[in-house]
């Protein structure tokens, strides 16, 4: 598509590329101006686009690209852009603007709006406040039916959700709340006090996203209302917001459990290589020096090495199956403790569990071990035993440890992800090589 | 919750109980009932439910709990139940069940029912067509808005999602979609055809649920309609069974990363033990044995060893160094393809900015351990300049290799996850030896 626009440019065929652009839906456009370089040509094809087509498309574009068409529009064109959009989209451009721009598009927007900005712009990152947008539809509670269908046909257009309502009273306090479906099924005289729901679920602006998610994910929501500590409705969250906060969210603990530091909140190809630096180091400082530890233990038992090397050759077989054993155990228990599936009181069954696995595996795997040594590698049997011995208490301990470091790290309300993972590998490491010197000596006489 | 109810029973305050339950929602109910045993109290609790509170809870009900629900129900309340139910939440239910109770329920639904939950028992797992229902809003285009609401208005009840109208022609072909937004913002008289979206997004009942739940996401969707091959309108998708199919793929990628196979279906505690030893011990045991080129490598150089043992002592920092950068590039870049914020045409792009990552982060890491090792550790200049050399290269080439791996198992079309993480580490560890030993021999002229 990127192709075809250039060649209409070159060929001066404007009316063309309009009509391209006008059959593809608003992802779609937002991706092919994406793909251009930051330059005039983005703003020309911009302003090809139909105007409400144009605001429809804007809050999908790049940062990069919405501040350059900000920078080259008129204050008529940014009050046009800026009209059709919802709240919540316009804080998050707002919030990617240097100031120059954010002040250009204050100036084009309504005293009424531009204070409402201001107010959602002040919610802490994270915060339900944060990812909440104020078009929703207000109903009163003595309503009929068909009063409050009139209502939501004659304003419903700019409401970003018109699919739940909500009935609020004189004060401005969340009373009710009532599906569209719900709505529309019921007769036409039907009073809006005798059908709303009492029994509904919110949450406070300052309660945090990832709790909003959890919420959403529980009771099966498209929309949630957010109020102030005094219940008054200030606003609502909408699912494909709580999409965004899933991800993100999953996100970061994928990077805490590889030990990457603080959350992130550009993409890839975005975030600056000292920032990515600078998120990796800290946990990769820390295990190096705290690596020391097995560096001390074999010191230790540097004699026992001496009269006999071969030993060493097995350290790093027993060391990564104990911290892959480890990470096993670790990754399917920060997993179940994410979705809610067990909590530190599980604790004992999950050790139960865990124990079982690493008893089998721990087996299975001591066997095909000492046969490999044995028959393919011509081992001596002393030393072959000491190995696939040492495999055995590895696994099991390094399952236990894996399990337990996130059930603890949650119980004392640490983040299970942080906590356990890049610390179980050092641990089981340590483990490992003293259990394995241990029944070296005992098995070799050494 | 549960004393309460416990104490309540006791008391045989039954019309206590049901006062008490139906004071909370549908979500909070089936928590209630799910944390009581399977037993006959379930049965007794489920009863003094209202009836289309009852049938609102099953779904969330855990399947041993349903199971034993259908099996002490007469025909006439297991009729109850799956007449309110969802075709899709019907077909998630029978997939759990036992054949004697998928009869009894079948045996209670009509023909016409009957024949619908067939068809979509037939989908295979994880397509489009497991995860749809076809309860969907189905308006003709030459309807008016005023019959089109008035049709909403009459049949609503019984949609499982009314907020998208979907137009079909004769031969049941998808023509046209339109949001129930929308058509009620429209003037009465406006005829459905003028205004309906002939440029919508849909999916094929073949096609792959993961598929789909990046569609919803790209195109911030609530519900997508899904056809057969030409095109006929068969059935919808909505969010929540999306935002099911996004968890459980997380969930999935989680496992893989840490050496599990196969899917998590079940949750951590319902999960066999057997099964997960089984999931477990695959790749655990190909790193095992792949960790034997580790070993050879260290054999190889036992004369450099043995002349100067203390080496021995930096091998574990070095390889779980080496493992740990090698498993943040990793994790960056999976996560990353997952999210589509970049494909292996961005290799060099990647590769720039991990290389430039690993000078920085090498160089600190080198210097901050030659330090220790000089002034901490009292370690022999050569040694300590051999081991944070080796850290340099290390480094970078695990930052290298965590980052391609990836990168290259998704141009092969295989699954980033599974192709890189558990590969890595022992990439790395082969790596680092040969680098190690290499310096070794250079410096300490072995």
């Amino acid at each position: 598509m990127k192709e075809i626009i250039e060649t209409l440019i070159k060929e001066k065929k404007y009316f063309e590329i309009r009509k391209q652009l006008n059959e593809l839906n608003t992802v779609e456009i937002s991706e092919v101006i994406n793909e251009f370089e930051i330059s005039e040509l983005v703003i020309m094809i911009f302003r090809l686009l139909k105007k409400d087509k144009a605001s429809d498309v804007f809050p999908y574009l790049d940062s990069e690209h919405q501040e350059m068409i900000i920078h080259a529009a008129t204050d008529i064109e940014t009050k046009n852009i800026f009209d059709e959009l919802y709240f919540d989209d316009i804080v998050d451009i707002i919030e990617e603007m240097p100031s120059d721009v954010v002040k250009k598009i204050l100036k084009n927007t309504d005293a009424k709006d531009r204070h409402l900005i201001n107010q959602l712009l002040k919610y802490p990152d994270n915060s339900a406040g944060s990812i909440m947008t104020t078009e929703y539809v207000d109903l009163e509670k003595n309503m009929k039916v068909s009063e409050a269908i009139e209502q939501i046909r004659n304003t419903g257009k700019d409401k970003e959700n018109i699919y739940t309502c909500y009935i609020t009273d004189e004060q401005g306090k969340l009373k009710g709340v009532l599906s569209l479906k719900e709505l529309i099924a019921k007769k036409d005289d039907t009073i809006i006090e005798d059908i709303m729901n009492r029994n509904f679920i919110s949450v406070q602006t300052n309660d945090d996203q990832e709790a909003v998610a959890d919420m959403f994910k529980k009771y099966d929501l498209i929309v949630m209302p957010v109020t102030d500590h005094e219940n008054r409705l200030l606003g609502i969250i909408t699912i494909d917001d709580v999409m965004d906060v899933v991800e993100q969210e999953v996100t970061e603990d994928f990077h805490k459990m590889a030990g990457i530091t603080a959350p992130a909140e550009e993409t890839y190809l975005k975030t600056n290589v000292f920032t990515m630096a600078k998120q990796r180091i800290g946990w990769l400082a820390v295990l190096m020096i705290s690596d020391t530890i097995s560096g001390n233990i074999i010191q230790g038992y540097e004699k026992v090495l001496a009269q006999s090397i071969i030993l060493t050759a097995f350290i790093p077989m027993l060391m990564s199956t104990g911290g892959n054993v480890g990470s096993q155990s670790s990754t399917v228990v920060i997993r179940a403790l994410a979705l809610g599936e067990i909590s530190p009181k599980d604790a004992f069954k999950v050790l139960k569990k865990e124990f079982s696995i690493s008893i089998m595996v721990s087996i299975v795997l001591a066997i095909l071990n000492f046969i490999r040594l044995i028959t393919l590698e011509k081992i001596d049997l002393m030393i072959a035993l000491t190995v696939s011995v040492t495999l055995v208490f590895t696994v099991i301990v390094s399952k236990i440890v894996g399990a337990l470091l996130p059930l603890g790290a949650k119980l004392i309300k640490a983040d299970p992800a942080v906590m356990a993972t890049p610390l179980i590998t050092t641990i089981s490491d340590a483990v490992t090589l003293i259990i394995y010197f241990k029944f070296a000596t005992l098995f070799l006489k050494i």
